[in-house]
């Protein structure tokens, strides 16, 4: 007998996390022996604490198919980590509650390394609590610092939007230079790890291309080398442009928007460090600047997403269904790299127990000794992550993004849930 | 006899100005009968007072025609305004200089208001000092404040990339909504009109659709009323998209950025109205938050530039040809709107002494009566404005932008120029 399937996306959203979906969903459909119908939760995991499930089989089809070049989250997501078992068994007899009532058998949890840990805790329903149940995640994170998978959904579509954003300020400010601003600080996402930073890095080709100077979370910060290389570079090219992640620290660890340096500057919740950034080369260097903070733009730029990371995030979501109709539980589907040039990759797979809560961090091969730029072993990962366009469709200018109807099913249990 | 051509770039520079310099170019390559050499002058009209020239007939033409899809300004920009003939002269006898020394009869300046301004005074040097040229302005402005053209080339293009972005990172705050941010503040270039504000509105196709408030430079911000929107946003669709522009003013007409409010909030440097905006949100409702600062990246993103804008951007540079060739000194080649649905629209002619130093706003009626979103009047004017997509060519997933080799003229003139 075929059982239902319950899909969700946890976590911060990104460009190609809806291919996922798509290629979840699309494969579900096909799989009738073992799926029967098809449950999205509302806001992730939430969605199914409080029964508010989406029946995505009275979805239109079409729609479905828009989800591979949608970006966010098509069903909503949430940031909510299950407490362990010993902590607080209500949320997972809840959760049975739920399955039950909805003969839910599958469970695919769309996420990064926090979503992978509440995914592994449903894995175990069956083992801990008598629930049988098949449950995989499919990995997403802008991020890039999930362990095993080679690479994570989300992430290179992210790193083509900077690296692509980074090229073309960094001609803009080359233009402005002579009489205007010599200095352009762009600030990306990542506070614990590099990877975004680093993907700035591939606009630069050849020497004088911008960006000229990286500032990573894995490199302390130290203001004086840094101030020099400024200088440095705009005397030698007539302007810097700068890639600073939001997580850059200094010597003691802390984070540069948090820490001592800040006071001086202004109110903390302004934060950014991109503008504490600008600020110190104003003070220090006399220079004009201009500075941008990319923010969601980044990871919700759908319009420029990597082609590459479009067909993996679909991929994943496939092998996923793929992966429980077979009877695997508590695994993950992974990118393995077989090959760098020309890129060749193939899906794998990964225990959860060995994802979840792993943070993956960039290599110290992969950041020049310097510390300001990414080596030619970095730049040989990155590139392929990139490679490629998948534009969407556009209507009147703009891309023809779907909103889906999410029709709500019937809830069947007499009781709510409050969180 | 054919007399040689100057053409240079002027101002904030844009992902289409290297457009109208292929228009220029091109078309001027064909006036063998009127235009011997052209050159361009490094770092706009600074490359005729230093005589600076680039010898761009020894360009390869296949860069030339790269121009068309390369953003930012490929022969330097600068902000520079010449002095009154009657404060000083001496900048007008140096142009006289290099511009016989050169045999330069044509001068094509590309740029927004002040620089209309440069090109104007240029364009008297025959009836002032009696060296006769023809000088023809080449419209360029992503704030879309030049009077008597319909539009400015550049605009389309950052009109659509804010309204692309603002689409996407609206459907992001959207999924995030329900346990994490539910403001997200973007804030957009245009320090003195609201076109480019105006542009975000294009992404709201229906109730509920971001941006949900608007914030331009011409409605005084009143905190009070704009806090109420936003928490009334909030409650009726779960989250609120906000687009300002970094001129927002409050009632006495000074920027925000500079107000009394600022100090309470942080130090005036590390600007950004978009931070400022945020923390008052989290102060006054507790709502958490996200914002982002697009800066050059809205003007330099030739990646999602708008066809409409290339085209018109190109079409600007020819027209600007040949009316010189036609002997109109003086002048600005002008978009006409013919229709808006389907749009048609044709090039004209305006005087330059009517076009230097005006700013055209946006009309009150673009606004809504509670001065938070654009009117349909409004989007019927910006809709064909982004319509198109033009993409430039990639080579390992990054745009393959050109450097020109930008060949310098040899100098003839015995001494420089001191700026």
């Amino acid at each position: 007998m075929p059982k239902n399937a319950f899909y969700a996306q946890s976590g911060g959203v990104t460009a190609v996390i809806n291919a996922s979906a798509a290629g979840v969903i699309e494969t579900a459909l096909k799989q009738k022996r073992h799926i029967g119908r098809i449950f999205a939760g509302r806001n992730g995991i939430i969605g199914a604490l409080t029964e508010e499930l989406i029946d995505v089989s009275a979805e239109p089809i079409a729609n479905i198919r828009k989800l591979k070049h949608t970006p966010a989250g098509a069903f909503g997501s949430c940031r909510h980590k299950l407490k362990p078992w010993d902590k607080d068994p209500r949320e997972y007899q809840r959760l049975i509650e739920v399955f039950k009532a909805h003969d839910i058998g599958y469970f695919f949890y769309n996420g990064g390394g926090d979503s992978a840990d509440t995914c592994l805790k449903v894995s175990q329903l069956g083992e801990k609590l008598g629930y049988p149940i098949t449950a995989v995640h499919v990995p997403k994170t802008v991020d890039n610092d999930l362990p095993i998978t080679d690479c994570c959904p989300g992430f290179g579509s992210v790193a083509k939007y900077v690296a692509v954003s980074m090229r073309e300020a960094g001609m803009d400010v080359a233009s402005m230079a002579k009489t205007s601003t010599k200095v352009f600080v762009l600030e990306v996402m990542g506070r614990h790890a590099g990877w975004i930073t680093a993907a700035c890095g591939l606009a630069t080709e050849k020497s004088g291309d911008a960006p000229h100077v990286l500032l990573f979370p894995e490199v302390a910060f130290d203001a004086e080398k840094f101030l020099a290389r400024v200088d440095q570079t705009v005397k030698k090219f007539g302007f810097c442009a700068i890639g600073v992640s939001e997580g850059v620290q200094d010597a003691e660890g802390r984070f540069l928007s948090e820490s001592g340096l800040k006071d001086s500057f202004g109110h903390a919740q302004l934060g950014g460090v991109a503008p504490l950034i600008a600020d110190m080369v104003k003070r220090e260097l006399k220079y004009k600047y201009h500075w941008a903070v990319a923010d969601y733009l980044q990871r919700a730029a759908r319009h420029i997403a990597s082609k590459t990371d479009v067909e993996q995030a679909y991929a994943l979501g496939r092998a996923a269904v793929e992966l429980a109709v077979k009877g695997h539980n508590a695994v993950m589907p992974t990118i393995v790299r077989k090959a760098s040039k020309p890129y060749r990759w193939d899906i794998g797979v990964a225990p959860l127990a060995k994802v979840a809560n792993v943070e993956k961090k960039m290599p110290r091969d992969f950041i020049t000794a310097d510390g300001f730029h990414i080596t030619a072993k970095c730049r040989n990962y990155l590139s392929p992550l990139i490679a490629g366009e998948a534009y969407p469709p556009y209507v009147n200018g703009l891309p023809d993004y779907v909103v889906l109807k999410n029709k709500p099913v019937k809830k069947k249990l007499a009781e709510g849930f409050v969180l």
